[in-house]
């Protein structure tokens, strides 16, 4: 799955406009997580015009889960907001190509799938908020994704839950630094969604993520438990909603932008 | 102009509910400042559905000018996020009308203007920042509106100058206070666009600004000025886009939502 030659210390310091020159011409596939410290990442989810007005407006109402960062110009691969020099055709180290919902192919490069009429929507990721908690020495564990019984606020053929993402802190005052910090994130799902019993949001078993990260072992009574809106959310509502086509990331291979998470920070 | 029986205590005292009520019944026509305390206000842009979409994009790119509050259903006149049972077509004591970028009419009710094909876009509003200003006891000045050259990030045939207003703070202290504090509410402009020369963003004469509030003073030596980007920014785009038809309301007549500024803040 990988063709790496790359440490994880080369990784971590490299610039966003290296990463992506290296991705582009097929020197790195997997996960972007601990690449190109302090710099946000996206979302990826590219689709038909006549879905795009809806989809946008189902973003805006939906901010924590679906921060957009930028939106290109019909048909164009540049995100001239966040990463103007970037092609989202070939900077992604993995994609996903959906046909009315359908996933019909995982390729490394998606420059004979894209279309003129795709709009690209780039949204936040809570790995962008990851570095900040980190640089502020917070204590936790990242737990894993869970599906809620939260509901979207829906946009035409837009809807369902909220998914998210927990992390446990091994402090109050770390689960309320946690609050503070991303707060002031909004790019990156902003604060939390909920505090505490994961039930209160539907989740049944709080020990089997849908998406499992680090191993979940049994909180303990000094442990705060923090949900945010997860970049799932988006995609999970448009594969469902069935777009005649669509380009995602592949999961955790996500798009380096060349702003600084602090950079994108409201205070 | 007004058919107002109400004193100012009262205005300020009165729920949204209440007021939009009296509208409605054509009890009040006039400026919006002063009315429901607390209450985030917004600027409103109804264009057809053609437009929608860029329009969208425009305000999501010039974020500081143009905070998206809600944006509603397709001819739909009822703003389900900040005011579901609110109708924008006779809430707001006075509307423009234009048709080709030509001011057309200033009706008190636009429902014989309503068509199906309009999306309503309600924008923030400084009026809400204020409230939090003052609530923090920040002394200031509010001394008008003014059009720079900075220029929106354009999208389609939206594009043109950033406008902003500016208020003169007594110290130091306030100022850095106001950008703390408006910092934390991005639904009404967020954090000042610029601090301190006029000239810089090429405000040529400080001391007649395009719309004067507050007489202009000469400015003290402890005084500190900021600018914060205006929602007059994209109704004056929309304006120069000559747009087949649009309905906006009339300048500070704003409409008034069900949210406090404070319920919108990050942080």
């Amino acid at each position: 799955m990988t063709q790496n030659n790359l440490s994880d210390n080369e990784l971590l310091a490299m610039t966003p406009h290296e990463f992506r020159s290296i991705v582009r011409e097929g020197g790195y596939v997997g996960t972007t997580e601990g690449v190109c410290q302090g710099y946000a990442q996206a979302n990826l989810a590219a689709v038909p015009k006549e879905a795009a007005f809806d989809f946008l407006l189902f973003c805006i109402r939906n901010p924590k889960p679906c921060p957009v960062l930028d939106v290109t110009e019909l048909g164009n691969p540049h995100p001239r907001i966040i990463a103007p020099e970037a092609d989202l055709r070939v900077d992604i180290p993995r994609y996903r190509v959906y046909e009315n919902g359908e996933l019909i192919a995982e390729p490394t490069d998606v420059t004979g799938y894209w279309r003129d009429d795709l709009v690209a929507f780039l949204l936040g990721c809570s790995i962008g908020f990851d570095w900040s908690l980190r640089a502020a020495n917070i204590q936790y564990r990242d737990i894993g994704v869970y599906t809620t019984n939260v509901r979207c606020i829906p946009v035409g053929q837009f809807c369902g839950p909220v998914v998210v993402s927990a992390r446990v802190f091994s402090s109050a005052h770390d689960a309320v630094r946690a609050v503070q910090i991303t707060s002031r994130l909004p790019a990156s799902h902003g604060a939390p969604i909920h505090i505490g019993d994961p039930a209160t949001i539907g989740i049944k078993d709080f020990y089997h993520p849908d998406v499992p990260a680090e191993p979940v072992n049994p909180l303990q009574p000094n442990e705060v438990v923090l949900f945010w809106g997860c970049g799932i959310t988006p995609q999970a509502v448009a594969i469902e909603a069935k777009l005649p086509f669509m380009i995602t990331h592949y999961p955790v291979n996500m798009f380096v932008t060349d702003k600084l998470t602090e950079e994108l920070a409201v205070l």
